[in-house]
């Protein structure tokens, strides 16, 4: 089935998507993160079939979000890594990872715990304002139309709402 | 296809993943949070088809991300609206969208701009650290393995590399 494509939508959040919002992307980039990073021990670490991972690194490393390295020469080995913008991610989906331990986590208590190694005290991630550092809710954000809004496919009443609004 | 459950898995991104880790319901959760939230809308809005938006708004509501209201009785119409396990979402889709804005956003600009009502200004979302406050970053995290850890399927080898560095 084609999949609508999110790339061209005038929406940073689609545009995202369209590079890590199916499944497995987010898992593979969690493994690269924690330096499970040879192809074989992401099929055993995850469970997917070789075909589909493929598949998606091949798409991530597109999105360059993933780039592949050599680690072996005779015979040819090859692991992969994050890119500059598949670290930047990783922020993201740790605060991801703490919505999951709050709302559907194990009974047993959370899979991983993490350490920021600057204070290194262990932490749970929290989204702040830039302006002020408090948290964000979304009771305390207020969505307005920026310059690059525009009422196509994917946005269609939200920007012409946003923009009404203004 | 049956896809692969990550319901079980032993960790709580894959867990998360399992609810919203497809294409849609990110921006679903986005509309609603914008305040477009009945159903012809959000086909209008997003282009999706009315069979597959239903399948995602059903999954969403058994997820316990979004609830269906009743806002007119004659005829009966719907909408729909988050939960508190969705508004909790809300903040980890701006920090993506954030990540969005910065590596394939529009070269217009950001198609929005968020405000901080407590503050008053705009703001762009930080993920920092609970214990000082400083932003995290890739290269600032240690994951160590917590009580909920397993080396099953979906963590089979981080699991035990986890442990073993514990």
């Amino acid at each position: 089935m084609e999949r609508t494509s999110f790339a061209e939508m005038r929406c940073s959040l689609a545009r995202a998507l369209e590079l890590v919002g199916d499944w497995w992307s987010p898992l593979i980039i969690r493994d690269l993160f924690l330096g499970v990073s040879r192809f074989d021990d992401l099929v055993e670490d995850l469970g997917i079939s070789r075909n589909l991972l493929t598949r998606r690194l091949n798409a991530l490393k597109e999105a360059g979000i993933v780039a592949r390295k050599l680690y072996r020469d005779r015979p040819k080995r090859h692991a992969y890594e994050l890119t500059e913008a598949g670290r930047d991610l990783v922020p993201v989906l740790i605060a991801l990872t703490e919505w999951g331990d709050r709302w559907v986590g194990p009974r047993e208590g959370r899979p991983i715990v993490f350490v920021h190694t600057k204070c290194r005290k262990r932490f749970t991630p929290a989204i702040t304002c830039s302006a002020c550092g408090d948290a964000i809710t979304a009771d305390t954000v207020k969505a307005i139309a920026g310059p690059g809004g525009a009422a196509r496919t994917g946005t269609k009443v939200i920007a012409k709402r946003l923009a009404a609004s203004a």
